[in-house]
């Protein structure tokens, strides 16, 4: 084994999550950051208002919000569809829900997998003796798809993570209190800042989770652009189509910089490198945040640029990492 | 006892919550609504943007807003406070890391207290022998302060929601890890939808709570709208002076009309009446929306009216009442 490369003093930082560009400005310097180290998507649903933030949402609010969604995800009982403020919160919610013996989490995988379930073993391939398994589909940052070992397993509990499956509808339609889905309203709207998302379940999880998020489980700007986002089917397919563009010019820079994709989902690319910390650092020093793993040197996950300014830096940046 | 008069058919809607506008005009019909209904102060925080919806909160904004609220609730160590979405929520969680083995609830109080503490003894005085009590002050819905025999109990643990104690600091700078203190911002600030509120305790509750709540608590308008709110001291002062004059010009129709307080806090008054489903009723053939109480056919809360048109209204209807 060689030694490893020194890192950057906060790595750990960014590590950690995506999106900590202030963070990246402080150790790096630089201005005009280009943030590729998540994977929300670079465009925004336009958002021309702040309507009804002095009133608390109503519950035929928040229940046209739950229907706009189901249709969105092809969910005929909108009463399956529990709005929740980010999945990643409802994920610590579920747990106890849910309530499993011995439960799995899919390695590698979105740390929050972990956080909510703690105790849980990580596991590479199927479940096995598990009664819980939790795991993305697309995962988080290989991009795999779950498929049919992952979800025909013995007697258990599935949570299926599909906050990168949009715009498709994913096994929603499927879901029940055995198959339970997450759906995250800002990676494909580039909207995350709101804090919306969705756990689509049967009647048992999705009342409990109901009465545990009481009556105003989000908030009023969140019911008002996730219902008329939902509705945006125009827009919808425009963003699909600027992803699937956007992400095969990346390819191309990322190809033609010698770099081999390890894994990718619509919204962001693994790539495989020698040394991601002199990768990252590179990237960083011209003002580009990407996202580092602690555990894997050889890794690094790159987001969707926005245009072709963002693509061109991207291109420049790499050229220096090659020489 | 006289038979109960005969109520509303959407009657259990309004005894839930206050804030059912939509609810309302579906029952009575009418335009123009003035919602007396709830606690929230009738004047709203100036809101001009919705920056940061594209991008998540980073770790340093959240510290700043927590810093920002403590000094707005006289706590010297920001790491006391932890920004929730929306106490309502933040009080369900708390209730599994504080543990208690035999909690009591004040009765008459807030519906939330009893739906995050389920098995909890309804109590009208002094906590006895329970391991932790939970009451607000001002309670809601008669007013009624925190008095030394609640706060100097055996040993315990107390949860005090001070969600309607704006401007004032409260008990927030004594608390700890058995004196929990909650805070609401939208409340006092008019802006109820942003789901924002703060839990300010020691070391073990803080840190438990951030820990569920994981890295993304509340969303990028609340964190933005919080922390310039509560540094705007000039707004905090002026917003006091309005509620506490528009509080008095209140207390005059109501004293007009013949009806007796049986409680009374900055955002709202609670009325005696002979028959609270009567005076809801022509209060809301008005179009004007107060808050009544399933279990009590003599009380009536009613909040603060924006202005002079909403008062002179208000005194109409009561004046129908009357004759």
């Amino acid at each position: 084994m060689e030694p490893r490369a020194p890192v950057p003093h906060p790595w750990a930082t960014f590590c950690a999550h995506g999106g900590r560009v202030a963070a990246a400005r402080a150790a790096f310097g630089g201005a005009d950051w280009i943030d590729l180290s998540t994977g929300i998507a670079p465009w925004s649903w336009p958002v021309d208002t702040l309507a009804g933030l002095d009133r608390l949402p109503e519950p035929a609010e928040i229940a046209a919000l739950e229907a706009a969604a189901a249709r969105a995800f092809g969910v005929a009982d909108p009463a399956q569809v529990v709005a929740v403020p980010g999945t990643d919160l409802a994920m610590r919610l579920l747990a106890p829900l849910i309530g499993a013996r011995a439960p799995a989490v899919r390695h590698p995988g979105y740390a929050g997998h972990r956080a909510a379930w703690p105790g849980a073993e990580l596991v590479a391939e199927g479940p096995g003796d598990h009664d819980l398994f939790v795991l993305a589909s697309p995962a988080n940052p290989d991009g795999r798809l779950a498929g049919p070992v992952d979800l025909l397993a013995a007697p258990m509990t599935l949570v299926l993570d599909e906050a990168y499956a949009d715009p498709a509808a994913g096994l929603c339609p499927h879901a029940s209190d055995r198959l339970i889905v997450l759906r995250s309203f800002g990676k494909f709207y580039g909207l995350p800042g709101l804090r919306l998302g969705f756990v689509v379940a049967g009647d048992r999880i999705a009342g409990g989770l109901r009465a545990m998020l009481g009556d105003w489980p989000v908030s009023s700007p969140a019911v008002a652009i996730g219902t008329a986002a939902y509705r945006d089917i125009a827009w919808r397919r425009a963003q699909a189509s600027r992803i699937v563009e956007t992400g095969a010019l990346l390819d191309t820079v990322l190809h033609e910089a010698g770099l081999a994709l390890a894994g990718s989902a619509p919204l962001f690319r693994l790539v495989a490198c020698d040394d991601a910390a002199r990768l990252f650092g590179t990237l960083a020093h011209h003002a580009i945040l990407t996202r580092p793993f602690a555990d894997r040197t050889d890794r690094l996950r790159i987001g969707l640029p926005r245009g072709a300014t963002a693509l061109t830096r991207l291109a420049a940046a790499l050229e220096e990492y090659r020489s």
